[in-house]
């Protein structure tokens, strides 16, 4: 089960960094509950919001490589909450996002329902 | 049932904006998988930390006042997630916090177990 949450949450992130919108699409619900904040960005609600948002990203000029560290997965019935840091690496720049990310089972898979990421202040 | 997680939901406004460290603590579950991202913070973990952040938060000189928009509800068994917008009210200052609550459902109580609030850049 956790394997399983885990495999689904790195798929997001491979998505992310490959800019892979079919990857990315394969990973969200469609749904209108479906929830993304980006760091910075207001509340984006509904997949085809999302979808654009993921769009614009990915023709953007920044590049998102990730290590990604410090996950804790909680499961509670057909709900599933991970919480992480993603460590940006883009060249000489680095930074931290802490994110949560929501994902639900309907049926037999497990989708994304949530993204959140907030920058950590560095000290 | 949407009612009840949006009252919890209230609650920790209000325990917040009063500054009440017993009612941060009614809202909370007390529990190792508690999760909180206060904005520029790194992840907290357990509710031992969570509390403790929330004393600092509490003793500080910044004062919170928020009125609570565009909040969106989502239950699926056990859990409830919900989003926001946190609109501070601080003297001149204004701002916007977009924020995700998740609540578990543990016998007859919803109790918050993940909190994350992110700034909303300003255009």
């Amino acid at each position: 089960m956790i394997d399983t949450i885990l495999q689904v949450n790195h798929a997001f992130y491979d998505a992310h960094e490959q800019r892979d919108l079919a990857g990315m699409a394969a990973v969200w619900e469609h749904s209108d509950r479906a929830c993304c904040i980006h760091p910075g960005w207001p509340i984006l609600r509904g997949w085809a919001t999302i979808e654009e948002s993921w769009r614009r990203i990915f023709t953007g000029s920044g590049r998102n490589q990730f290590i990604i560290t410090n996950e804790a997965v909680q499961v509670l019935g057909d709900v599933a909450w991970v919480s992480l840091d993603e460590n940006l690496v883009e060249g000489a720049a680095t930074g931290t996002i802490a994110a949560t990310n929501v994902f639900a089972r309907v049926g037999p898979a497990w989708r994304m329902v949530l993204h959140q990421g907030s920058p950590v202040a560095r000290h």
